[in-house]
């Protein structure tokens, strides 16, 4: 396979895949990188060393990003392999790519030094924001590694949580003063000989380090050379404060079509910006999140991970559940004399279950975007549980009517078929209420209303299913 | 509430609530602006007029986008209202920031000519975006407002999928030659004078439009005017097709952290160029519709449509789910005699069932995500599966082992304890391998791996938990 231009992103595409295909086709290959083969037996096996050779150009030639790509497409040994050939000056960068949930799989074989040495190629809000989340702790080690100013900085911005902005502003801008010309900018850029990625507007600041304005690229090369800076800057940037919301913030991001903005203290400081390369990055995390969640998974899972780990992030869902199912199978116990008079009852119930699970579910995942959208406001509150309301009313009557009609005829018993449909209007009534306020509740609670919300209204619609149908069925049928 | 900074985005926060709050609060504001009320019954509604003033400076001082995000979250009646009040030649810019699902809602009332009047404030390529997807057919009579090499070009353009990048690329471009120095770029800019928004470069092309570089703004200002710019361009563009699916060029964007890309034919012309933030509205609409359609949800539902909309959108999928359902009540009927026999298995049954459900659930979750992602390769496509039912088989000996002890205790049957531990472990196991293979069948007929496999997976879950529990103990406990 050749090398063709490097920027070429199908190409890219084709590497990577090639690279996942060499290593988990031929056992020998990981087992070569992992060091378990001696060389004699390396050249008895056929085409090993061609492949090494591949494997080898290919790590040499892909950028950090995909190589983390790739990372993140292998099963814990291939992994554990592949990272074995990352040059020790581009682990950093693959690190810093990688997504949250292979990290431990990454440095499980590195010395704390090595990690410290990997880090040092980083920018320094980049080593920040690793060293808080790596699940290792070197923050004391990588402290102790850097000047006092550096430290000072460091300090302040590691009080920021996960989901603030804090924790992903860059500390590198380019500050420049609103007296100066154009001109002149132009030949501190050009002395500065480079600038920071994602750098499409420099910031004006006063002596003080208060932002005064922005000044946009575009903005130097459109005008002329004499203007002055605070002539042509934009002087009412939309700037962030540290502690706001990512997610928010990436709203903010994608309604104004911003590249980069500041992120200012509470006195108006300019402290550091924010890239829209950070920003694409959280709403891949959260939109991937809300689903992983709301399933109960873990969203530190990685589809990769050995089986022991999966096992780890998954029990407590599973004990949730079962316990729901337990709870929910106790319900029906106490029918059971009324299920030994029909047992026509035991092979309905699930129907009024599953379609009272299926409706919840089908609002829970709409109420938990609109929330995400910031879509839910007291206003249009009583709106939305209404409207739930209806259409689970009408589509209770309907199929709740034509399951009723169907059980009636099939077991040719007319009070049966009224319960069934009167047991699937009421299960689908408690699933829509519950699908509008399970959410809400969870987001006034202050607690992310994608967690388990699935699971929730399961197990709310599955106990409530049954004890609705068994009830009525007692009350109207023995 | 004052208008401070026209930029700050938490003010806009804040005045996109309240402008919601003021609509749906108090129904006389809507019925005034949808022309119900008479001047004298308005004057009677206590603070309606402040209130009605209040909308409409809101309006008049909040850009398209906030507006477009007010909209959606308003139900159908307030929408229209709010939508009266924006300005005309505002309207093409709103429709365009707002998402599809509320476009019927907002063009309901206006003429064929009010809306095509709205499109002409916008950029050509939008232009054609809306008139492409917009529940309405207005392409001819678009295109006849054209001038003929528009209109080449349009028919050229609109060949393109809803989810090829062709559909979403922008047509205004700078392009400079190879040929001249930094100084005249720079003069050529100032001539000029502004550039479409999110250039962070210029391309590069020969006489016959072929794509031979990329100008960043960035190399402009840093490198000294009297370079060519063939000496400081980068001469091996990211660009893409416009074929290529918009779901993968986001990944591209995302990992490659790129701002704008071109867009060249199979010759390597250029054709045009995509910027991030369309992609940004890729990444959300994408993750956004899987999490929707998993669950079985219409893509197109709007939380706050009408109970009509709503009910016509979830039918199909209520429908699909009753008749698994269905099929899921007749296994059990068909067990009618053992359940007679042993009613202590209608109430343990919805347990198997239900754990197989969850799991498979979480299961479908992962590999529609590492789908998407595209880090399945045919290569590691068998560990995912044995991985998957590892984690099944330790899982269903822990918690069916669990689960059969509370039985043996409860109903005092060892027998059937066992028959519960071996049920579970076993509809666990189904439950791991069709979450694997359910999504990877579907993305190999080419469909998407979303689309109703939550529904799917707990069909057969359901009927698979019933049968192998009632199963079973139809064979060993009567």
């Amino acid at each position: 396979m050749s090398l063709l231009k490097k920027n070429s992103a199908r190409l890219r595409d084709e590497e990577r895949q090639r690279l996942i295909w060499l290593l988990t086709t031929d056992k020998a290959v990981t087992s070569a990188l992992l060091g378990k083969l001696t060389l004699a037996e390396q050249y008895d096996e056929g085409t090993l060393v061609d492949d090494l050779a591949e494997v080898g150009s290919l790590v040499a030639h892909l950028p950090p990003p995909d190589l983390a790509d790739t990372l993140e497409a292998l099963p814990s040994e291939e992994r554990h392999a592949l990272w074995n050939m990352v040059e020790d000056d581009r682990r950093g960068k693959v690190l810093l790519e990688a997504s949250e949930n292979v990290w431990d799989d990454l440095i499980e074989d590195m010395s704390d030094r090595a990690l410290l040495d990997a880090l040092q190629t980083l920018d320094i809000d980049e080593q920040i924001y690793l060293v808080q989340h790596l699940p290792r702790d070197l923050t004391g080690r990588l402290l102790a590694s850097m000047s006092p100013e550096e430290r000072a900085r460091v300090r302040q911005v590691m009080n920021y949580a996960h989901e603030q902005v804090g924790s992903i502003m860059e500390f590198e801008v380019i500050t420049i003063r609103p007296d100066v010309t154009l001109a002149s900018v132009q030949r501190f850029l050009r002395r500065l000989g480079k600038m920071p990625e994602n750098t499409d507007k420099l910031f004006v600041i006063q002596r003080d380090q208060t932002l005064i304005g922005e000044l946009e690229l575009k903005t130097i090369l459109l005008n002329s050379a004499d203007k002055f800076v605070h002539e042509v800057m934009e002087s009412d940037p939309v700037a962030f404060h540290p502690e706001e919301k990512s997610e928010i913030v990436a709203r903010t991001f994608e309604r104004d079509n911003l590249i980069s903005a500041a992120v200012i203290d509470s006195q108006g400081k300019l402290m550091g910006r924010l890239t829209i390369d950070e920003i694409v990055d959280v709403v891949y995390e959260e939109t991937d999140s809300d689903l992983r969640r709301m399933g109960g998974l873990s969203s530190e899972e990685d589809v990769f991970a050995p089986v022991t780990k999966a096992v780890k992030t998954r029990w407590a869902w599973l004990a949730i559940n079962l316990c729901t199912a337990f709870i929910a199978s106790r319900v029906i116990d106490g029918f059971e004399h009324t299920i030994s008079q029909l047992v026509a009852l035991a092979s309905l119930m699930p129907i009024v279950a599953g379609i009272g699970g299926n409706t919840g579910n089908q609002t829970i995942t709409m109420i938990v975007r609109a929330l995400a959208l910031q879509h839910i406001q007291p206003g249009n509150f009583s709106f939305l549980i209404l409207r739930e309301m209806g259409v689970a009313l009408i589509n209770g009557i309907v199929w709740g009517g034509i399951m009723g009609t169907v059980t009636w005829l099939l077991y040719d018993d007319l009070a049966l078929g009224g319960v069934m449909t009167l047991a699937m209007i009421l299960n689908l009534l408690v699933a829509s209420i519950m699908g509008v306020l399970i959410p809400m509740i969870m987001a006034k609670l202050g607690r992310d209303p994608a967690v388990g919300s699935s699971v929730m209204i399961t197990a709310i619609t599955d106990t409530g299913g049954f004890f609705i149908f068994l009830g009525l069925a007692t009350v109207f049928l023995l």
